[in-house]
């Protein structure tokens, strides 16, 4: 965990990093932005040792980045959502996406962001490309772009909705 | 290091975090985009024991997000600089810096980004709030905003230029 030892950096950017900068814990907001909600599917997704999984989640709930909100009463089952101060993060998780994008994907973008009003992409100041329309998370969504392979397997058609 | 333990991630957000989401990475180039370029400074600003630092910045270096430039000969002295690639991941800076200013800052923003053609303030899509341009990393300045204070000291005047 990065805590403490940012605390002489009088820095939004450090006290960012101090909420949100620990191992995983970015790429569970990632999978909170696509709709993953319940601990086992976070779990699946990242593959982390639950115990880990379990830390973060509360440490995100407890710092109002997520909330964590019952879904079923027999037994209680419980799942995470994005707060208004988790939402916020988005502009966070698109410019790691665009920067990942341009210099780290050989092969093209995993995942495209597009904008469900009229079909454009997103662009890394979240505007639609098509339209202009300044985008919020809730107007966009994700669509697998070149999908995952190995080195013998064929490239999967792009497109393939999420 | 958060490596490879994003391995099995095809995201170009786990990439991005493989490159510069170890401790201190960020706020290494922070500082490089508010024109710290030795050693020493990066030390000073950071605080952090120098053989991380070196560490780092050698990574970084490898990964051609920043350059090391000699700017002295005899002694042979060098300093590091951002490259394009570098310069590419200034979104993900504003982007964190953003978030923290509203989330993380009750008692206001340490720093203000200022567009040096017309003094308006940057907003987190990177655009002016006064004039409306696109802005890029050279078309910004950092002004400190609410001077870093302890509990018994007054608030330092605003908007001494850095």
């Amino acid at each position: 965990m990065l805590g403490n030892t940012y605390d002489n950096q009088t820095c939004s950017i450090a006290r960012t990093l101090e909420l949100i900068g620990e191992r995983w814990t970015i790429l569970i907001i990632r999978d909170a932005f696509l709709g993953v909600r319940r601990f086992d599917e976070f779990q699946r997704s990242l593959g982390v040792a639950r115990n880990v999984l379990q830390g973060r989640l509360e440490r995100l709930v407890e710092n109002g980045i997520l909330e964590r909100v019952r879904y079923q009463e027999r037994p209680e089952r419980f799942e995470y959502r994005l707060t208004e101060k988790g939402l916020d993060l988005w502009p966070v998780v698109v410019s790691l996406l665009s920067w990942g994008d341009r210099h780290a994907a050989p092969e093209g973008p995993p995942v495209l962001l597009e904008h469900r009003g009229c079909g454009g992409r997103v662009n890394d100041r979240r505007i639609c490309e098509t339209c202009g329309a300044l985008l919020g998370p809730r107007d966009v969504k994700a669509r697998l772009g070149v999908a995952p392979r190995g080195p013998h397997e064929p490239v999967q058609p792009a497109l393939a909705s999420r």
